[in-house]
């Protein structure tokens, strides 16, 4: 979908969920601060991904939860299917809606609406209060309705405040949405080394089961358990190769680099079928695990020597 | 989003994530077969369970992995919050994509193609085969991409087959996709008792988490494991609460009647923050699960009796 | 070996390991209290235990752990094998042991000591001092030992300060042992319904493993885990069946009548080839179980309670 | 009790838990062969240690399991405490029993019989059908029955077969045991580099718990089972800490120097209050353990491999 890329912007490529305006745009801006860069809009997480393994773009911000934008499900199956990637950082932004519209005009005018189902459904209390009779049509992503509304398409849109910017709109109300939400995103890249260690990291992997094997996902995580790492998140999903065949995408606390991590991933290599590290990075909330007794590096270390002394025959 | 329902044929009405010609419409249909229905689309998840709440309609078929269409987690998170739901049935359906035209079309006359970014990702490698320089638009659903064809708004759509029944349109070509796959829908109502177990069965539910808890999953799943009943999906997902706090939805095999998932079902409620049983329905597979040694309902009973007899002194 | 019995007392009879005077005495004696009873001793812990079985005696006091005196291995097989027995109440008893001599002796006499030899294992720290060359001779029990002494076999005897007053000796030293310890012993009767619940109870149980399972321990424990059950003892003890096939013997903190402790036994039941229950009684140290979140009997009813509402499609 | 010290043969010296004529003894003889020994018995398992750690002795055999002389349990606590031990051997003799009686004597002369407790207990059903009205006095040991025997205390001993010879008795009648029974034993150094792995080996372990600590032993079966390591004993006890203090004392199959071993007491290391290497060493039935998917020493090789891929962003 080269014919989408808008460039902006000097320095290394980045990609992201486009089109311009969108939440994964602002959590890509956010994440560069002050960083050069020229940013690239892609249609679809798959188009983005592949900007990213062909080399289009360095690094591309993606969603990975609890989207309102583009679909997560997406993102995931890019991780675990292809060729190798990386995530390198996380980002989340606040989902906050705004209602948008071209410059001058007033909430009163307003006589149609558009917007992604997903902000539409967030929305819904605020609409019902404020414009109960205004039809809603829908579009492909919040920035295109917003890009809509700039081209004249419909009279306001419900998008990121980012896209009023992107698009040369006024804001006609904030904050619009029914509930706070944040949505997180990742920065996907080729595969490489692991991000330095921070002591507050997470490492997202892709494992993939054998045959059809009832008590896999309990093995997975007694594998887990047993060196005190700590899952923040998972999802079964099915490989493609038919019913009943699954992977699971899990986000674990600790680094590559941790002997607590490297420990599990070994014994994960070795049950799984196959296992794809996608990445060690920085936590966004800066959060230290909780290591418990007994998996800390040092511990392992200790213990390691303490077994090489009884294998000479020093206890 | 009332305006957009269109009803069809007479008896009990059903929803389901529209438009016309939708996959999730296809999967309806195929399980209603010769049962007197009308069905009714609707734009999104929410609003067609919000019709399922409401009583506008006695079911809704909403996809549940694997989507192509619409947002699996809208889904997910329906079932998790506000009033209670019930899933009634399964359904899965080929998601087998065709390119829609407009009556007396050819391919060669195509110069601009229209659908949803999922559908478009799939087949991209058929399109830079056969129509490597026509420019593609995205629509919000792939029933909507026919739709607008049918109206004279591009040339072609990728869309269900099922579309071009519903917009009067050819198939210049079917079975475009670049892999077969298959997308999982369920049949969700008002809550209501279980459906009679079938001896190949599958019960749902959503699991919320107390307080954050690393081991929470570890000790879930022993729970099931302990009574021998085997999960065929899980997700987690944030509740919306704030980040760290998740809640798991979880297919698993067997029936609520069944004497090891009621059994599983009593330990989960002690051990969660809050458990929302969603459903036990016939799988559509009709795979018999395996039952280990230990957890037949002959088992559980004879062990009850057991108990009762040591109680009162009588081993 | 009725030959051996010594009736002392009157009222029901009781049987213990004997000679009269061992640390097994003590402990029935300390457990009778006030009750009125006649006592008999048995020479080995099988002769007790057939005592209880062919109804010469209505309970039996054998040992169960760090025994100084028969074999504690005796009293396990005794529980595993044969027609079923209850134990219906615990025992301590300090070991504390005493060089016992006939009246009028003095140390500097003693020429020749005799005891069992795990008393004289426990007692060679004060033997090296204070009678470094006097040489030992081994008994079949302390109590025996005493009696030798006081048929005028021998000078002194180790063995427990009751044998003492038993055989009419006088202690030359007392609490000669090197390091304190503590042995226990169990009330053994004919199967019966359990002890009333105190609140701060044990259950003992014999399992039988199947065929020769690796995992089977693993899978047993977490039988109890789940349930919150907490184990105070286990030993693997071979079932005499031939090399590989084992039983444990278990005890778990709680009562049979507790729901976790029900819900746990009718597991185990169905997983392992036997299950024996063998009393649920009073712990004498009085301590209450840490009772952990999802396992006091209330969260049992209303777990079950509320599967039985959704049961019948009242949630 | 160097004074009961009775060597016999030349070459390195081995002690046993005697007296001469014990089943222990056959079983070192029976490892012995044709090695040039010198073997002293001992009169304790305590005291046979005692001359291990000493130096008196290059090893000595004792009983482990099933003893029908002397005290497992002491075994068991005395590779528990002090300074450390090494099984270096196991061995397992049949337990068969004979009547032995001085030369000359016939069964009909006998009116008084002499053994200890527990080959009474095992031979109770052939006396009560041979010997019905003849008294049995108690010995320390059937060795030391036989040798009262040989001096003319009583008529005849319940003994081992080898005492017969020891003692130049005669055997009135042989095997006389109710039923057929094993006992095993284990020949104990002071520490020292384990035995050269053979395919058959077993790894004897003894494990402390730290505070009382309810799931401890799930724990520590839970390192064992992720790496595929299995149990084939397991007794918890006391420590003599005061009550509630527990160690375990394991073996499981495999080797100190098989990776799955060598991690699982790493593990193990890390979690428990205090692990004690006991030894690896040929398994005596040469039974080569089951070794799961993922646990061969190669599998552990290749994963360490790859995460060392991995950490290096080379995947």
């Amino acid at each position: 979908m080269s014919s989408d890329h808008a460039a902006s912007g000097s320095g290394p490529r980045y990609g992201f969920l486009g089109p311009a305006g969108t939440f994964t745009e602002a959590a890509l801006l956010q994440w560069l601060g002050d960083r050069p860069a020229e940013v690239v809009p892609y249609t679809t997480v798959d188009t983005a991904v592949d900007a990213v393994r062909g080399g289009e773009v360095i690094a591309a911000m993606v969603p990975l939860e609890n989207s309102v934008e583009g679909s997560v499900t997406a993102t995931i199956d890019a991780l675990a299917g292809g060729p190798g990637l990386a995530i390198i950082a996380e980002a989340q932004v606040p989902v906050s809606f705004s209602l948008v519209a071209r410059p001058g005009s007033t909430l009163e005018q307003v006589r149609g609406v558009t917007t992604h189902p997903h902000a539409h459904a967030q929305c819904r209390r605020w609409l019902a209060e404020r414009l109960p009779d205004v039809p809603v049509t829908f579009a492909p992503s919040t920035a295109m309705a917003a890009s809509m509304v700039a081209e004249g398409g419909h009279d306001a849109a419900i998008s990121a405040p980012l896209a009023a910017a992107v698009y040369g709109l006024d804001q006609l109300a904030s904050d619009i949405g029914d509930r706070p939400a944040e949505t997180r995103f990742v920065l996907i890249s080729t595969p490489q080394a692991p991000q330095p260690a921070t002591g507050a990291d997470k490492t997202s992997l892709v494992l993939f089961m054998g045959q059809d094997h009832p008590g896999a996902l309990l093995e997975i995580l007694t594998e887990f358990a047993v060196r005190g790492v700590n899952l923040t998140r998972i999802e079964s999903r099915p490989t493609g190769g038919g019913i009943g065949d699954y992977f699971f995408s899990v986000d674990v606390e600790g680094h590559l680099d941790d002997a607590r991590v490297g420990e599990a991933l070994m014994g994960l290599r070795r049950v799984c079928a196959e296992v794809r590290y996608v990445g060690s990075y920085q936590r966004l909330d800066g959060q230290q695990p909780v290591i418990r007794r007994g998996v800390t590096d040092e511990e392992f270390r200790e213990a390691q020597a303490w077994l090489a002394r009884i294998r000479e025959g020093r206890s």
